[in-house]
């Protein structure tokens, strides 16, 4: 046993030899870790990194699919369309602005429930609709948020942020101070589910989870333009935990956008933009 | 000078020393890297990871905003709005359904274009406006574009993806053969743009870009079908670069997902899925 001997080199400088050892091991680690994100989409796969493409790491697991495998039905196509169609679609979402100061006027449950329910149809990866729908019209509630907001927005506006993004931003008169967050009726918080819970208890991947939520978002702006009503996309940087933390929203939840929702305030003014053309952003094979 | 005198243990035992050093160096480097991204949405402020958030390392650079800084113009509100509101909204959404099997029939390409200008009124971080839609229509393009797509896709379902994930795609019916994508009229290919150019050739940045590009596809899934057309959302793993090279599209364009579109099949099935009740993705405070 030479490694063992008095003469043993390791023995001897074991001081240098074991903190070498644990930065080798460290080393390897993280250099492996960075690795995993070579393949293309890897990071929608599930974010809590648990899926192996190692097929043998599954060896003694018997594979069940998540939704029920069923026989597949006919379908006739679409056949409830807008009268006026893409033309008529287009003028209602063309009309549609972000709008950052909004009246107190109530706005009637129903509808935002009924807006919500059509975000609900957005196509998911294998259907796993990973979206949780939080409306907040508790006075309180939203106050709490405005101060969690303003707290993290304040560092991000004079710390985080490079200073080439606060200046572009400066164009649409934003800052850390946020009053359409107690203004606005409603404050929907839109949560992905980076994985979910089977009905047999075990994990369930949440293919895409990111795309399919901003998807579903998508279709909420155009209901609740559709409805008549005004929202505003924020994404309160380093907020998320704590507003999942305030709402008592489980760990496989994380906060994607935020948005204020109800009637542009009479005096509301927006940034005077203008849209790209079609010929800028639709290029033809 | 102790350190290099004939008795520093340093000299004594470079052997050890030089490795520990260069070790050492590479785990400061890979944890700060790490670092990075511990501010929630980091990822999202540009792809080429060049923003700092240290305001020295840009000192003597001027900032100007990408956008012009105009007045702001007064905005009464949603004034362009869907007879029937948001129940008529459910109404035409929910009828919509992802399809594989599509009908060669032709669609005229004016009410794409329509729809494409719909989803370019999606809001973005800054007004960025970072998307890019290829449309299409020619056969020789999309039988290449089949054959990329196909040749990847065989890869990811045999040996890429998880079991699990092509046990969960298995109520689906998806496998590697797409015949939609030779049979769909159009193929609508979406790119995000990670960052733009400015009219001065700086770089700007495209904060939040794939939340924007998903939100604006999320609205063309909406125009689509209220014009009555069908389509797919696909995310072909690891086709990325080859899809953007065949279609000679820039850098800064990544590819986020391509949709076949035109009408049903006349037999075309669809998975007999339910989706979840609003009480299951609504949740009030």
């Amino acid at each position: 046993m030479s490694l063992l001997s008095e003469k043993s080199f390791i023995l001897e400088n074991w001081n240098i030899a074991l903190p070498v050892t644990i930065i080798l091991l460290v080393t390897v680690y993280l250099i492996s870790k960075r690795k995993k994100t070579d393949l293309d989409g890897a990071e929608y796969i599930g974010a809590d990194n648990s899926i192996k493409t190692d097929e043998n790491c599954y060896e003694d697991t018997e594979f069940t699919p998540s939704l029920d495998d069923k026989d597949h039905v006919l379908f006739p196509g679409a056949k409830v369309v807008l009268d006026g169609g893409a033309t008529k679609f287009y003028e209602i979402v063309n009309d549609r602005r972000s709008v950052r100061k909004f009246s107190k006027k109530p706005v009637p449950f129903e509808i935002i429930k009924q807006c919500i329910q059509a975000a609900g149809t957005a196509p998911s990866g294998a259907h796993t609709e990973p979206w949780t729908f939080c409306v907040i019209a508790d006075e309180t509630i939203k106050n709490e948020i405005r101060d969690i907001i303003e707290t993290e927005e304040y560092l991000n506006y004079s710390q985080r942020m490079h200073r080439q993004w606060t200046t572009d931003l400066k164009p649409l008169k934003t800052n850390h101070v946020k009053e359409y967050l107690s203004d606005a009726p409603y404050l929907i918080l839109i949560f992905k589910q980076i994985y979910g819970i089977r009905n047999d208890g075990k994990k369930k991947q949440h293919y895409y989870n990111e795309i399919s939520v901003s998807i579903a978002t998508g279709i909420l702006l155009c209901a609740l333009q559709a409805a008549g009503l005004n929202s505003l996309v924020t994404t309160p940087l380093n907020c998320g935990p704590a507003l999942r933390t305030l709402l008592n929203r489980p760990n496989n939840e994380k906060l994607l956008v935020l948005l204020p929702v109800g009637y542009a305030a009479e005096d509301c003014k927006v940034p005077d933009l203008r849209r790209k053309d079609v010929d800028e952003i639709l290029f033809t094979y």
